[in-house]
């Protein structure tokens, strides 16, 4: 406890922070860098896949959660929280062939337990177990996959989902439209919304799309799952995979026809609607009512320019029933980078047949899930493009002369200001020098500095300096000022410096 | 979904929370319930010793969030977030025979993992990790035990804990004295400061006490355990116990003259100090030393006070290596229940040689951890016999009128107010009926009324209504505005709204 602590080694929690931040990026200290390191039994690292967050990314992740907190409050949204595992049982038989993914925990007596997989099923056994018919519940949790790990790209074995859901009975297309909103309210407060586009889809229309050209009943979901890789492959590759699984080439052929066509709303409707064929089709016919009246809900909304209809997004999962979508970043060619290239940043669609797999009762559900590593990636990427302060603690208070440090007094000093509210921090030795004092108030990116001296607190003054003045500011030096006056006195310009700080669109330090 | 809903189903989200919120108590809503279910294939249910949190539960729950982080960030905490498995061998060796209730994964190929057991061990592993030699972490996440539940006093499989930790070389009890300091600021705003009391002791006097009352050095923590559990069993059954681990009856009986001292902390030293046996043992001379200068430091933080040096402390651990604490709660006896006798609320202690078993380096450490869920359980018993409204969402937007149910423009008013920041919601329905719409308003705890009509829409007008006026009241009917002053209407009425319910002590709605 007494031994003497190095200057350098010394630093404040902010520094710290600070200093972490730079090392913490997922490229860097992630299990999966260690792969080839094998199971070692005396390893001290995390597992692969899996990562820490610390400090200031800690901060850029809350700003996420809170963008997502606020919009998803403002629409009535009510949180909820599950356990970690869920009985194997409630994972069984929703996740098809990407079940090998599930993590299971070990037998050790008592019931089969498995790790989430995702945050809808839990949702869904969530509803099949109360009384609820009409919710709208977000949560945001880690979740589990075993998955080879892709750091660069985001995809981590533990990750974050985001999501909002409003289960229940409602009118056409309301909580549809109340999604879209939602996600654009989301992006716009994160500094994202000229960035994205909402790409948006209908089952009933893909389904009868595929249906009118040739596909039969029990193909169609293997198909659909063909097409949703055209974002990744050319369109010659995915004919190849859709004749593999058995279609004619003129089948295939029609439906990357079709697939092409993208635009607002109404264009890819009156497509729709001038091709005697397709509009002959129950299910586009019931799909071209659904998009239409979407379409006034989001005008309404004035997110009608946000949208995207695309013929070619298919989505991955076999529960979706009506709108699927699909928000996608366009990042300008200076903001691209490895770590920015990150594809879709959120996603969902209408399930309204999952919770009814719980053989309990049917609620029609619709969701979107918010891909929070990603928009990390890309905001973490523009934090340090912009080199954005990281501020410490509020106040660093300091002794300045006499024979001993005056540790007491400075925790009397530290408790008014916590008293007050003030984060403050000071020396942990019993007599620091000056210059250490200062060293780790400006490494920890701490504003304001009190200092204490033996005759200034005998007349009951402190003295009150801000941080990072230059040579020749008129308060370079600090001022002096009661001690009864310290805290008000600290918090206009704590005030002054946050101003500041909002102009120069740096992180904002309390939530 | 067009399948019209019933108005008693039809609630809002907010009033689904509520709902909820009275029967997701800890007794109605876990696992550890369903125990005589056995594992039954078809079950929809969480596992045993789990729970769901939903609504205004999670809202008195994020209530000591934002009291622990607001308390950390003052103090210059940063924010640690591990993965919720560790490799197996970074538990190994950690929880002495407690080992046996860690949850195990899988072995699916590929690394050996285990649940997080507490946020310690993960902390530890971080810093041997890591070049850091100083840090103050918080870290607030779930933890794993494979004990039998007891759900009545707050004891589950999974649970919160809440933890600060201050790592690093500081000049001696400087740490030691801001950990009891932050406790205090925690349960002060939770108002809970008046009930609680930090009982404290040192391991180094303990030990001392132990070697010169004549237990030998191989035996001091077999005992220091039986001492554990003087406050649920008597000190007979204690004797019983130190007898049986090997001891004299008189050694025994010296032990137990000892610990039955508690007060101030200089009363307890003058009592060591004043016997000569005791005062010669080297130990136990470090341990006044230390406890003396905490009681100055204690002093300046304004804290000496909550504190009662109890020398029948020994907290169970076997990795503390100085001073020891736990908080306790006294109830009064009107406040005292079955769900909230819960004990010690909050613990910890100094640690200084568990970073070294990674065998990277050695660095001090002291930490402490809030019970979230005990203290959960105490702060919902007092919202409930306050009977404090949790309030929805801010506006209830409705239609009045009219033959069609201007859907549209109900939707265009709620955009007003999400942009201006202010939560809304309005009748999933096309055509809603006026005294639907009022009931869910008021179902849901929602104190605005925004009402919608035809000619008004024309003129640009809205009227704007309080809910739950008496009758009689001047401003009962409500008022017709001008659509573009809706906004900031909306914000005065609510910025009174919330004045009042600060008034009654309601929870308040936003984070």
């Amino acid at each position: 406890m007494t031994v003497p602590s190095q200057a350098h080694t010394s630093l404040t929690s902010s520094q710290v922070a600070r200093n972490f931040s730079s090392k913490s990026s997922p490229s860097a200290k992630t299990g999966g860098d260690m792969e080839k390191e094998r199971t070692d039994k005396s390893a001290v690292k995390v597992p692969k896949g899996t990562r820490d967050w610390v400090g200031s990314d800690i901060k850029i992740r809350d700003r996420i959660f809170k963008a997502a907190e606020d919009a998803f409050s403002r629409h009535g949204g009510v949180a909820l929280d599950t356990p970690v595992f869920e009985l194997k049982s409630i994972l069984a038989g929703k996740y098809g062939e990407d079940s090998k993914l599930i993590y299971e925990l070990a037998d050790q007596g008592g019931e089969d337990l498995a790790l989430r997989y995702d945050l809808t099923v839990p949702f869904a056994r969530w509803l099949a177990m109360n009384s609820t018919q009409q919710i709208k519940r977000y949560h945001i949790a880690k979740v589990y996959r075993r998955d080879q790990p892709a750091i660069a790209r985001g995809r981590m074995r533990e990750f974050y989902q985001c999501d909002f859901d409003i289960a229940g009975e409602y009118d056409s297309m309301i909580p549809d439209a109340e999604i879209l909103r939602i996600a654009y309210e989301v992006f716009s407060t994160l500094g994202l919304a000229k960035d994205v586009t909402v790409k948006i889809n209908h089952r009933k229309i893909l389904d009868g799309l595929f249906a009118v050209a040739g596909v039969p009943d029990d193909k169609i979901r293997s198909i659909s799952s063909a097409v949703d890789k055209l974002d990744k492959m050319s369109p010659e590759e995915v004919k190849k995979e859709m004749t593999e699984k058995g279609l004619e080439g003129s089948v295939a052929d029609e439906i990357l026809e079709w697939t092409k066509y993208n635009g607002d709303i109404p264009k890819i409707l009156e497509l729709l609607k001038n091709n005697e064929k397709m509009f002959a089709n129950e299910k586009i016919k019931q799909g071209i009512d659904e998009m239409s009246l979407l379409h006034n809900y989001l005008d309404a909304y004035g997110i009608a320019d946000q949208v995207s209809f695309d013929l070619a997004l298919a989505r991955g999962l076999d529960y979706y029933t009506g709108l699927i979508y699909e928000v996608v970043i366009e990042l300008s060619a200076k903001d691209r980078s490895a770590e920015t290239r990150v594809g879709s940043i959120a996603a969902g669609g209408r399930y309204d047949n999952l919770v009814g797999m719980y053989g309990r009762k049917q609620i029609p559900c619709i969701g979107i899930s918010f891909g929070v590593d990603r928009i990390f990636t890309i905001l973490k990427a523009r934090h340090e493009k912009e080199k954005q302060k990281v501020r410490g603690s509020d106040v660093y208070v300091m002794v300045f002369g006499g024979k001993n440090g005056l540790l007491v007094e400075r925790m009397g000093i530290a408790r008014l200001l916590w008293d007050a509210g003030i984060s403050a921090e000071f020396s942990p030795k019993v007599k620091p020098r000056l210059p250490q004092q200062f060293k780790a108030a400006e490494t920890g990116g701490i504003p304001l500095a009190v200092i204490v001296g033996e005759d200034e607190l005998k007349a009951g003054k402190v003295k009150v300096k801000v941080m990072g003045l230059p040579d020749g500011h008129p308060e370079k030096e600090g001022k002096l000022i009661d001690k009864t006056d310290l805290a008000a006195e600290c918090k206009r310009l704590l005030a002054e410096d946050a101003q500041q700080a909002n102009g120069d669109q740096a992180l904002p330090i309390r939530n």
